[in-house]
């Protein structure tokens, strides 16, 4: 088989990379994709940076069995915490979401703008998005604000309830009209976008991980001539945990058909 | 050492299980109480029933180890799910958190009256409480509901914003008035009993599964000749990930100082 065939390895803390997974598919059907979401250990965003790396070192170790030709980190707590560490473990490229959503941020800036990242305690923690913003040599001014409520948000599916509006100004009121670009730091947010477009007033854009990541790992396979361009590539969905709830939500969510969803417990 | 001068363990997939410990702490200040928290895996209410059985024999099996001479799981989804398993494991009595809950409903419940049992997705899957009213014997119509938001809005410390509040409002609020008594089914929702209890209106009395617990476990160690009546016991706790988390929030939602917080890892 040659190195472009193999398949594209993507994983998640859950179901947040799903956003990840669903642009990657349409923009690259040719590709075999799977999809690890470690379910028995959802949320990251909370947890040590101990914990997070050991569960990534096992998650890629497990992916590269798979005979991936490249990986995806689809989480912003893994990708602030463990991407070199995972980098040092894998003989195929890797590709965090950190890098592509600031890049995508700093093409919307205006020059001295104001940036707000939203993510997890930890991504917000490990200070990865202003640390990446400040390399560029931009000046912005930065702000990184932890919205911990989001993901389990999402993960109860109520994206528009009215919960999810208070929480969202909650966290963000303070920030409403003051703000040029917002960076959805967590690949579960895509799913709060227009709650959280609502709270943040229309001056606000918001720049989307999931997608940049995806164009970012389109743009990385074809500069290393490993682009499939077969068609209809193959889904492949793997969970630690709770498959047919892993299923149930990235229908009701994301209206993704994932099929028989395997379990890999670690 | 005699047996009744051994600790009592206390385990929860998080620090809902705090609830518990602070009644017992109080009514039971000789004894010395070792606290385990599952914090790398928390939370357990939207987990498969295997991976929670697994999760609950490991810390059994760490406990025991430890040289406790009672187990307390005060986790009402380990409790649904493998409280069997883990007394097939424990040559020490083991009590769960469903049994002490039941009772104190029964008690405040009127023939033929109606019970809400409130609990993660995972207990009230079990339909462990439902089963334990029935084989009570007493008329009762018994409804189950899912709120699984009310851990993470707890572990955020959100316990009367007004997110809880509505958050509240969108589970229970087609049950208001029409309700003779609640069953906090989760350890963590006690931290949510003036909000629950707001939404639910003055007629429905609020049955608070840690005191239960609490009550429940005095009345076993005096029933065994197992109670320490010395002075002073000293609590120990332990935890799977994050530390310095678990302590701020144990002092933020309930007022406990645990001191210097162990990490076990699985």
């Amino acid at each position: 088989m040659k190195d472009s065939e193999r398949p594209i390895g993507i994983f998640d803390s859950g179901l947040g990379g799903l956003t990840v997974f669903k642009e990657l598919r349409a923009l690259l059907p040719g590709e075999d994709l799977i999809y690890f979401g470690d379910t028995a250990r959802v949320p990251y965003g909370t947890k040590s940076a101990e914990a997070v790396l050991a569960f990534s070192k096992e998650i890629t170790s497990f992916l590269l069995g798979k005979k991936i030709k490249f990986l995806i980190v689809a989480c912003n707590t893994a990708s602030s915490l463990a991407l070199d560490e995972i980098r040092k473990l894998s003989p195929v490229p890797v590709l965090g979401v950190i890098k592509p959503g600031v890049e995508a941020a700093l093409k919307a800036v205006p020059a001295g703008g104001r940036v707000l990242v939203t993510g997890t305690s930890a991504t917000v923690n490990s200070r990865a998005y202003s640390r990446a913003l400040a390399e560029s040599g931009a000046r912005l001014k930065v702000t990184e604000k932890a919205c911990p409520l989001f993901v389990p948000l999402v993960e109860e599916g109520w994206c528009s309830k009215p919960a999810a509006v208070l929480t969202a100004r909650e966290y963000l009121a303070p920030f409403r009209g003051k703000i040029d670009v917002l960076i959805l730091g967590c690949t579960h947010y895509p799913l709060l976008k227009k709650v959280i477009a609502r709270v943040m007033g229309p001056r606000t854009r918001i720049v989307d991980s999931a997608l940049a990541a995806a164009l970012g790992a389109r743009a990385e396979l074809a500069a290393r001539g490993l682009l499939n361009k077969a068609r209809g590539g193959r889904s492949e969905f793997i969970v630690s945990d709770a498959p047919a709830r892993f299923s149930e939500l990235a229908f009701k969510l994301l209206k993704i058909r994932t099929g028989k969803v395997a379990v890999k417990r670690f």
